[in-house]
């Protein structure tokens, strides 16, 4: 069958032929319909980031996907059910972070994660997957369903970052997403939509005209051009932020977020970016931490729960906004698409098969 | 009645007389017994903390006080009842803070603080407080009743810093306390003797012999010397901490406490720097914090239920390890002793009557 796969010592995607996947017992055999392109994909192929599995000498790409029950092989899904999969495989056996259904809790070196670290992604024509790693989802999502797992990840930083204020009473009402790729702006439109908070903010650096700010201003959030207003001035030039959300992978926005913040507030961290030594006004940071209750709460990846809260919210996301945001699907003889990076392109995501209601 | 205060352009106590405070209607007319003296004293009478209470020359100091209901005014309260105040108050009528019965999450302007910030402190023969902002305890904690605020503080610190671990299986077993002051000590007291962590470490910067270490040895914790061992060395030469408390107030270890971190972990920020600029590997604390779902906490202040919560505390910890702590109990005939800041004095606190039993 036809993989997309980013070879060793190769910086960008082939297609080859791979062997089609067997069912181990307890295993779905699913047929993909569509996978989704990310920074992490990027990374990969850049080779910052992730790890091929063990002997291979390639890595099929893709770790955010939907497919179709090809051959239930004796779980309780039946053939035809649309189904997204989880990220993290256990790597040597079960351990107690996969025992206990949070994967996303794992250490490094306790996970495998499809099509990134140790283990091959969906961008395939078939893939497998232990049952307990697979969501349902109702059939009338299996075209955006590669949108689930990055929902799945602000559902998880969300919830932890929630959580972080939870010992008190709070009352958010402003939040800003540091970042306007697909993540931050699947994330605008959940603190508009789902959460909904009474005012949003976007940060990037664009110029007018781009179809990210358009999203942004069509979603009613304000968009703020961080050239002009540090991250760390949004409380002088707008307000403190409740919520800060950071997608962008840039440290120096970790840093400046407990500025951005109102009292009281969090930051939730989702970017991953390598070594880099910087000035900062540590006393002051800390100062501001302490005497204004403000937290940052890092979080990476998402399990089951996760998953099945970004299905209810893609259910509940505008038809318009994921009709601006998803800017290109594309077939395997025209994959190169998926992958370009420029400023019309959003959120793209290779397609394997049609979906066909049976 | 004498009272303990810092006069406007000083910079060390004085004994003066002052008026006798005459409760209003729902306030409560209280006797004290013993105030404690803490960081916080030190950095008030130093001018870099606090302010005086509007059109006043002077300010009482003391905030960790334990007294007795002299008159309960139609309150509640009876009189030869043992109460210990809470801190805050609102500055300006009340606000959504403490109408909530959370002052302790109100930002900067929008609260008092007894001793510190805007109103006098308990450290007089007598002082009046709303009867809301006081908590009755038992009549055997009237002596050490006065190491109630500092608990509080860390019950509440402790409080965010659990819930932050809210959102998936937690199950922390090591801890380190940052600082062997005397809010140290106590912290670590608690995490051996009522949360209890299996495996506890406190960092500090002492040569022995030194009665604060052998205070963190007759605990059972590890006694950490910072210069030996940096916050951020902590993984490699024990192990990493599902939980730090950081109660030193250099800024440093904020930042180094994101490495000293298991993963999972959360680090309780409790001290308050000034502005200090320095370098940190920001692009790997970000990476570290979101890789590894970490979390930083700032805490400050504590509101009635910390309180209550920190009664039940001081029932619970073992009588030699408070007697080793409280180093000197001093009347107003040497109350200089109790300010001496030296690597014998642990905690003190001044006494102002001697409690008897009605």
């Amino acid at each position: 069958m036809d993989a997309l796969v980013v070879r060793e010592g190769e910086h960008e995607p082939s297609v080859i032929d791979v062997p089609e996947p067997v069912p181990e017992a307890g295993e779905v055999l699913v047929r993909t319909l569509r996978v989704g392109v990310d920074g992490t994909d990027r990374e990969v192929l850049e080779g910052g980031h992730g790890e091929f599995p063990a002997g291979e000498e390639y890595l099929v790409l893709g770790h955010e996907a939907v497919g179709v029950v090809e051959d239930s092989n004796g779980t309780d899904y039946e053939e035809g059910d649309v189904v997204v999969p989880t990220v993290r495989r256990p790597p040597n056996g079960e351990n107690r972070y996969f025992d206990r259904g949070e994967p996303d809790m794992a250490p490094e070196g306790q996970y495998h994660e499809r099509g990134i670290v140790g283990a091959h992604g969906f961008m395939a024509e078939y893939f497998t997957s232990p049952a307990e790693y697979l969501v349902e989802i109702p059939a009338e999502q299996a075209p955006l369903g590669f949108l689930i797992e990055p929902i799945s990840i602000t559902e998880k930083a969300l919830e932890h970052a929630i959580a972080s204020r939870s010992a008190f009473e709070w009352h958010p009402e402003s939040a800003a997403v540091l970042g306007n790729g697909s993540l931050g702006l699947l994330t605008l439109a959940m603190f508009v939509h789902t959460h909904p908070f009474e005012r949003t903010y976007c940060v990037g650096r664009r110029d007018r005209p781009d179809p990210t700010i358009e999203i942004i201003e069509n979603l009613g959030a304000t968009y703020v051009d961080s050239r002009e207003t540090p991250v760390d001035e949004l409380p002088a030039e707008y307000e403190g932020m409740d919520l800060v959300y950071e997608a962008t992978g840039y440290a120096k926005h970790a840093f400046q977020t407990i500025e951005a913040l109102a009292p009281n507030g969090v930051g939730a961290l989702l970017g991953v970016p390598g070594p880099w030594e910087f000035e900062i006004d540590g006393g002051t940071l800390h100062e501001e931490l302490v005497l204004h209750n403000k937290a940052l709460v890092g979080s990476v990846n998402s399990h089951v729960s996760h998953f099945e809260a970004a299905s209810d919210t893609l259910g509940s996301l505008p038809e318009d906004f994921l009709d601006s945001l998803v800017t290109g699907i594309h077939g395997l003889d025209d994959w190169e698409r998926a992958f370009a990076d420029d400023d019309t392109t959003i959120k793209t995501a290779v397609e394997f098969a049609a979906y066909e209601e049976r």
